[in-house]
């Protein structure tokens, strides 16, 4: 800050110069406003539209053994929602990808959850017109995380349904990639109170949606179905495409309905937080003989194996 | 920050210490972690699900003339909000009065903008799981803002209907005040694309639901109505159906069409940020002569003369 400004007033508390934060932030480096720093100091203003009225979109990219992983799509996907959001960002493609690689090296991790974000930002007389607005991007890596643990991976999951209906598409564009989660964190509480590990949501007609961060898939006979409408376009999810047109399955969008998950032969989900993830339990009913199926270990094996392929990844320069 | 943490490593920008915040903010004092700090150091971590998943809770209070007016309401629905969320902040009733208080006091303004936040917060290892983040709540004062500007408030809104859909009470539980706001946004842009002010946005059933931050009130043959489904039930709102009781005019929640609010006699939209403001033309029909009409003047003057009834209203106590 400028100048010390603490002011004593009979009567009241005084206005300290800093906020002292003694909470503990995960180990990672982010960019904010040319600038490098810890994740400790990574803070954005109270008064920034993309908190207030989360007003922002973002992407996440993972590090996996030193490699960003299907980068260009999350770039893709990133530019597209600023462009629909209407915001203006200084970066253009190659100058992001420096940034991203730089908060990757920084940090030293070899496997990383590398977030991209750009928000409304704020106005310094605290316009209402988003128009004023001086949008803002950041962005930061942190340790990779997994929707599912090493344990959870190995039985598979246990997912509850719950009747929160995903926010539809006529409210807020699923392409665009957006923190409007509190439906997501409500069937999330509904998912722990009826015993389970994670949660999908359904959609305005009753089908199944996604749940917190993943896409869902079904096997049955061979084929594979993910839900098409009013769910985010996930780059995982479109990655189980391409792996299943590598290897010759099929695989459809189409209406996932609560009889149709459970009576499958293999569920799992997709998330850039984790990957592809077995599902075996759904409320009460085991999925098939419980146990994590062959489609599932095929396409679990080839994702990962693509993580070393340069056409699938690229190299993180590190120092 | 207690240690001086500056990496320089080969071919990669620094690490810096902290980060440098060059954007200007209003003026103002906000309360975190027991420090009140000017609006400039007001800032929470990107990493807080309160920022990421918008998982979080508000209200917001106005100051006028040095009172605040209905804090016992605002009060009531945020810790309502709080309780549906399943957060906790350390706070009672009484202490976040007296911050809000000291937040104003500090400030000095004789009018205000005050906030009060519960956000989901954060957990050190950034675990997905919302039960692990540990809460925060964060208050703010800042000038008092208005959706309509003085002239807006003499001469009546520009207001334009889009048809994005308000997010769904089955999605997102309205009576939680809450930042999902990106449907409210595109409904903005669509208004400034027609050349309006401000939006209504609609209901999934098509009717009229509600504004960038407002309840909206047509007048009809003396007798007033509100849309009444899946809109935030605003303490304005509440206020016209107080006064329209306190002087016998008839009001009553129900739906609102397009045809309807552009056959009014009258329109006027209600919100914190402004209070009582009148709405003279839609898209492209000029409602009734196209002047503010007696019973949103009425209404105003009520309104106002409120903010120094004690019975409505409680006195900030500054040094």
């Amino acid at each position: 800050m400028a100048t010390l400004v603490t002011q004593i007033l009979p009567g009241l508390p005084t206005i300290d110069e800093h906020h002292v934060d003694r909470r503990r932030y995960p180990d990672g480096v982010a960019f904010m406003d040319g600038q490098y720093v810890h994740m400790s100091e990574a803070k954005i203003s109270v008064l920034d539209w993309g908190f207030l009225h989360s007003d922002a979109t973002y992407d996440t990219v993972h590090v996996w053994n030193g490699r960003f992983f299907r980068l260009d799509l999350h770039l893709d996907r990133f530019f597209e929602g600023i462009k629909r959001l209407r915001m203006k960002q200084p970066y253009d493609r190659n100058k992001i990808t420096l940034i991203l690689n730089n908060c990757v090296a920084l940090s030293g991790h070899r496997s990383a959850y590398v977030e991209m974000i750009c928000t409304r930002g704020s106005s310094p007389m605290f316009s209402r017109d988003p128009r004023q607005a001086e949008n803002r991007f950041i962005a930061f890596a942190v340790p990779f995380g997994s929707v599912a643990n090493k344990d959870q991976l190995e039985r598979g999951l246990h997912v509850a349904i719950s009747d929160t209906v995903r926010i539809p598409p006529k409210s807020i564009d699923p392409t665009i990639k957006n923190y409007h989660w509190l439906d997501l964190v409500k069937g999330l509480f509904d998912a722990y109170d009826a015993g389970a590990e994670t949660a999908l949501i359904v959609n305005a007609n009753g089908h199944i949606a996604e749940g917190p961060g993943f896409n869902v898939f079904v096997v049955k006979d061979g084929s594979l179905r993910t839900p098409a409408f009013g769910v985010l376009p996930g780059i995982t999810r479109r990655t189980v495409f391409d792996l299943c047109a590598e290897i010759g399955l099929l695989a459809t969008a189409a209406d996932v309905s609560g009889a149709e998950i459970k009576a499958a032969d293999e569920v799992f989900i997709t998330s850039t937080a984790g990957g592809i993830m077995p599902v075996t339990r759904i409320d009460d009913t085991v999925i098939a003989n419980g146990l994590v199926g062959p489609v599932s270990r095929r396409l679990m094996d080839l994702y990962w194996q693509k993580h070393d392929d340069p056409a699938w990844s690229t190299a993180v320069m590190y120092p």
